[in-house]
């Protein structure tokens, strides 16, 4: 068999096991080393792929079209350090558990370590940071080797799939040259059913800890469920009828997919991050028992509350078998298994309780802190951080996703998302919580979740700007909100803001950047506004039309400290003032 | 002694041995987990420190500097996907042989893996791309871990320089609170002068190896020096002593330094990609003896010419121990020595040759070469990819600095920048070859350099843009002349462009960018040229003002493959008509 002949079939065998196994989507970056995957996949009957050059933005953009889809996605470079680009994307999927496939093209090993252009060791590039890596075999046409091919492609989607989530990493060494056969159809006659299907059970919860656990929570008042990163789509209606047959409220994280649905918010407490400010009533507010689920919630004081308990018992329950989502180190119980199965099967063992003191405490805490609040912002005239998210909120439509940045915006969120039943789904990238490629991780979101609205600040949405040419060349349906502090506005709630000698040059880092000018080379339609009335007009001005919108809202980092901070004083204020009474 | 002072008088004492060991220029990205170390690095009263925000842009940023300067640049980052951006930069660095120091900070061992906010597994996070990996103390005070942390400031830089040189890698374990104490100054009683000295010795050229070596040298007419990527300020002397000792041409790497400078061009052979295409005449131009020094060239012509010979004795010379710069395999000597004291050594032990036919006949192919390709470019009108590098040479000052471009710019550079006294020195990312952080790396390089002129393609420029942002905060002046074909214009000259069905979308990819807009958001002056009027006076303009220039020169793609290949056919005729003759 000719070498093109043999590059075709090997390959295509290994691209049609791809989809069989339920690869639907692949981002593909340009190169001369990938061209027969690049190709194939091109030539393939089912695959969608997508462009992009900027290989660090590529593989964020899987990873945001991965999130929304909660599929895996396949992403596609050339040798060399285009495939370094995909790094801060892969340690961002291995942390936040997103099925990723990541396949490299590379030089054959009698190019390696020789001096040959565009070849570097790509043996393990991605260290310890994927959770799967096969070299692959240059390409042969036996069965042998096509049994090997299509086992391969199988088990990587699988173990990209298999609890905890995450990235595998395929490097595929290819010779000159490189062009495979494309008519006829390599793929006429391969089978598009898998030629092994893969299946991973669902950790059932240990009887003897539920019937433990059981004894314990019917006799224990004082309980909190609080849920951090949870985005599966049927776990929420099982952890509400946990809490109410519990009586436990639930602090829901708004990555939890708690804060916004169709279903009662009576359980969910959306203001304990202003409430858990005040650390004086501790003792009022003392659980007897957590239960965790998902991962750690962004809100600090709500870490540092739970740190702070001593004979508290807490249990994290998770599916993904292994994980240690634990940095306060105050578990008492892992219990690996399904979660959903873990809520069915604790409410089949306890009756719904009655006496609902506790519970109604956090309620009262949670309305009077969330009005304490949005009389604080209504009162403000000028832009503000915070209340961007109130606002927003109002302008969004049903159904959309809420693409949240790292630093303040998803604080702001934490704080200012309150409870409502849009059912907006809420994501960001908070497996290593970086700045870096939020704006391709919400842009491959939005291709599956439209309308879509990213909130993101000015250095994060500066980092990934090379992530709006996917906006351009496939025209992208994107309403992106730039909070416009000029600089790192988190470095002011730090200790570093009291050292003013090197402040702005290190930490306030003030670029100065007019964005309009980048939004026009990326056809976008842009906004700056300059009050709550053009902000209204320009959120619905981009719900209206289609493609991408960029809507910056200019804030100022100082003044914004002072805000926030007068408004937690006024919910201290009211908190105490609940508390103090004799009504608990 | 409490916290802070510990903290403080550790790292201190780190970053003053950093600066005794030959640091003088770091690249920090704003973060909070390295805020000490930050904050110690502008209090140095030594070091120079720049803020580049996006840490990709950073780290190649740093490359630049160390490649203009010739010494060791730090890197400092935060925790996080941040240290992960750096990853295409210390590959790059790796190959290309660049002494980088990369500090990043890091969560302590107590909050890693447990699901703590930017808290990624950052051990061995480069893999086998760094030459040295440590991972520091969490910092006490007392004096067995002063020295601790002053030896491995020492060994860290005296390891990136250690030939081959590269980048090496410390990992900061930081507890809070991060905040340093910097009145008084903790440098005031810290000795400025290194602990420990580290010098290396020059590898000397084993005695034996070069009395056979001259032997055999003296009775070889037919010998060839070939010189790829070379950088060392002195060495270009003693090979062209050397070449005019044995009578052996030169054939000089663009990358070389050998193009451009105040020597004699006699011996320089700078059309040998334009001769070597024509492969019939193989056996007039085929050496006995060929001695190599640098990386492999960027011609293919030339590197096919070379794996094609037999018979051919082939010398690899190099001070990088253990290298291995030969892809095509041919070696039949490596010898590791250091590449100047080899050409000394080799000149005291040989006589001049006489009979110089051989070189006459390269001198000559190469004159015919050269005025063909002039003659032939000199007849385009239009705008021309080959022709920007005749033209941009020609208004280039004295001393100037180009850097170039992987892809096209690199090659046509080989092709058209002829030798002249200019002073020229030519740059290169050409480790990896890749086309991201190009812009960044010549904007650190400018900083040591001026005027730079960075000649690029628009795919390459627009992987970097963010790296732009460094020309603004720190007013650089550069020239950037972007050659822009809309897309990949290499692809062209490869097999895939015959295959119609899928070229533009996969590899042409045309971006249809309007980089004007871009170049505004950055404060640069841009123009797009017409002509070559408009070109010369866009040179000129951009050397009398200081700042960002950025010339575009639109190109076509499948014209520019049309023109290239039409010179080529003349240039084989000459070659064609001069070989047959018999003047040989």
């Amino acid at each position: 068999m000719i070498h093109q002949e043999t590059l075709t079939k090997y390959l295509a065998m290994f691209i049609q096991e791809l989809s069989n196994a339920g690869i639907e989507n692949v981002v593909i970056s340009p190169g001369s080393r990938s061209t027969p995957l690049a190709m194939l996949i091109a030539e393939h009957p089912k695959l969608n792929y997508y462009i992009n050059i900027d290989e660090r933005s590529a593989a964020f953009f899987a990873l945001g079209i991965a999130k929304q889809t909660r599929k895996p996605v396949a992403l596609l470079c050339t040798s060399g350090t285009a495939a370094a680009n995909y790094y801060p994307a892969i340690v961002e999927a291995r942390i936040a558990r997103v099925p990723l496939v990541v396949l490299t093209a590379d030089r054959p090993h009698e190019l390696r370590d020789i001096g040959a252009p565009q070849a570097i060791n790509q043996i393990h590039l991605y260290g310890e940071h994927v959770k799967w890596f096969t070299e692959m075999a240059i390409p042969e046409a036996n069965e042998e080797m096509f049994s090997f091919v299509r086992t391969t492609a199988s088990r990587a989607v699988s173990i990209a799939l298999l609890e905890p989530a995450g990235p595998v990493h395929l490097n595929f060494p290819l010779r000159e040259p490189l062009i495979p056969i494309i008519e006829p159809s390599p793929y006429a006659d391969l089978d598009d059913q898998p030629s092994v299907t893969v299946t991973h059970g669902h950790l059932m919860p240990n009887e003897n800890v539920m019937l433990d656990l059981s004894e314990k929570l019917k006799n224990t008042e004082k309980g909190l469920i609080i849920c951090g990163v949870l985005d599966h789509p049927y776990l929420q209606d099982s952890i509400i009828e946990l809490a109410e047959k519990l009586g436990y409220p639930i602090l829901a994280d708004p990555l939890s997919q708690l804060r916004s649905g169709n279903f009662s918010g009576d359980y969910i407490i959306d203001n304990y991050d202003a409430i858990l400010k005040e650390t004086q009533y501790k003792e009022k507010l003392k659980p007897d028992v957590i239960l965790r689920f998902g991962g750690m919630p962004v809100s600090k004081p709500l870490m540092l509350f739970m740190k702070s308990l001593s004979d508290t018992e807490h249990f994290i329950v998770e599916s993904g078998n292994g994980g240690w989502r634990d940095p306060i180190k105050k578990a008492t119980q892992m219990i690996y298994c399904d979660e959903a199965l873990f809520c069915n099967e604790l409410c089949k063992k306890v009756n719904k309780k009655e006496n609902a003191q506790w519970l109604y405490m956090w309620q009262h805490l949670n309305n009077i802190s969330r009005s304490t609040v949005i009389q604080e912002i209504g009162d403000i005239n000028e832009l503000d951080e915070g209340k961007v998210v109130l606002e927003l909120i109002k302008g969004m439509p049903e159904n959309s996703t809420l693409f949240v940045g790292n630093s303040m915006p998803i604080r702001d969120v934490d704080t200012f998302f309150h409870f409502n039943s849009k059912k907006i789904r809420v994501m960001a990238n908070r497996g290593a919580n970086g700045i870096d490629g939020v704006v391709s991780s919400a842009l491959g979101a939005s291709l599956y979740g439209e309308p879509l609205f990213l909130l993101i600040g000015d250095l994060s949405f500066f980092h990934d700007l090379n992530g709006l040419l996917a906006a351009k060349m496939y025209q992208l349906n994107i309403t992106i909100i730039v909070i416009n502090n000029n600089g790192g506005g988190i470095f002011h709630y730090l200790p570093q803001s009291s050292e003013k000698k090197h402040f702005e040059v290190l930490f306030g880092t003030p670029t100065d950047l007019a964005f309009e000018h980048v939004v026009q080379m990326y056809n976008g339609n842009y906004s700056k506004v300059r009050n709550w009335d053009d902000f209204q007009q320009s959120i619905e001005a981009s719900v209206e039309t289609k493609g991408l919108h960029v809507i910056e809202v200019p804030t100022n980092r100082e003044k914004n400290v002072e805000v926030h901070r007068k408004m937690w004083k006024h919910v201290s204020m009211e908190v105490d003032h609940y508390l103090r009474g004799d009504q608990l």
